[in-house]
């Protein structure tokens, strides 16, 4: 599929998301690029008179937030929220997930988990029969080389992510490392995320399993989008 | 118990400890008093010639020996280490531990997964039949509302820990917040453990139900010390 094509379902699909957001609401607002145009049409909204709060999950998303005119607020003053709009890496039938190539996922998550409902918006290139994608995985700089040896033990093949625009490994919003993870294709991905979030020393895992029941998926499918849920 | 006759079991109990250690090894530096104990006669071996490297598992550790003239090392060089020793501030008869008063609990239970032994050091005082104090949560700042309703949830009496010598919250070595959440008398802690450890947004937690196997406790006993195992 081309670039611009890609695009287009991307835009089609954030903007739906946008529409599901209710006067009042309380709105998780995550990270990348679909999760961008939700942002771009969710500003729209409110400049024609729509009143919501945004709790962003990431700078990006905080410094997006506020270009697009969203007022923003904290989960201290919102512990619960309504809705959350979230892209994806990788969504699988099941609507297991696995999500973090923005380095993000441990505040989306922590959102996401706050949430009554979780709009996923993605194109079509991110559905998958299985979950096959390396995992995303946040760890304390501390224990970086012991968990790196407890992913293997696991039968994985971790790697730390490099920066790009920086020397060294990639730091996230939250002052920690990235380690990705591949455990070719991941059979019981709730027992996986369960196993990863055991080791001391990972802050938070890019599979997300336990969302499924809340979830909607938007797919930007050509010049419209589907909307499914379990 | 006075206060002399505790400090005398708890340097009891520390030295003995310093003693299990061998010429050679990779030793893990918990913290708090008793451990100090620990780290003064470790001391005092390398001045005698053994040679170590200690992995401290906070600035208190790492300050202290730097005094006591014990050379450190990081996880990083060492990633697998011989005999990690720590404090608990409980402890059952199956070794499930509460650990985390000093709020070093993170990298302590790091420390200790690393360990092919974990020998840990206390005072008489510290023996329970049932866990039953308040459990230490090293949680992200983004997250403290959303997992003290978690905790809330879940049946626990979280509170937010209160610094001395600085005003609001206090900070860990780690940049992140401490929950102490009381759940009155644990019946199965290795469960308490993973269902706290799994919230989003949950660092590290101050149950250790997972090292019974590799653990000996050292306990000081009037002018003795039992040393027990599974």
């Amino acid at each position: 599929m081309d670039n611009a094509r890609l695009n287009e379902e991307k835009r089609i699909a954030g903007y739906h998301a946008a529409g599901m957001v209710e006067e009042g609401g309380i709105v998780g607002l995550g990270t990348g690029s679909t999760v961008l145009f939700a942002m771009e049409r969710l500003g729209a909204r409110i400049a024609e008179g729509l009143s919501v709060a945004g709790i962003p999950t990431s700078y990006q998303a905080a410094l997006r937030a506020r270009e697009y005119g969203i007022p923003l607020a904290s989960l201290d003053e919102h512990p619960k929220i309504d809705i959350a709009i979230d892209g994806a890496d990788q969504v699988d039938p099941r609507f297991n997930l696995i999500k973090g190539r923005g380095a993000a996922h441990l505040r989306e998550k922590i959102v996401a988990d706050a949430a009554d409902q979780l709009v996923i918006v993605v194109d079509r290139t991110k559905m998958a029969d299985r979950l096959d994608a390396p995992v995303p995985i946040e760890v304390l700089p501390f224990a970086c080389s012991p968990v790196l040896r407890r992913l293997t033990g696991m039968g994985g093949r971790p790697v730390l992510r490099e920066a790009v625009k920086k020397d060294g490994p990639v730091i996230t919003d939250n002052g920690n490392l990235v380690i990705d993870c591949s455990f070719g294709a991941i059979g019981d991905a709730a027992a996986l995320e369960a196993a990863i979030s055991a080791i001391p020393g990972v802050v938070g895992c890019g599979l997300f399993t336990a969302f499924g029941k809340k979830m909607k998926v938007v797919i930007g499918d050509g010049r419209e989008c589907r909307v499914l849920s379990l």
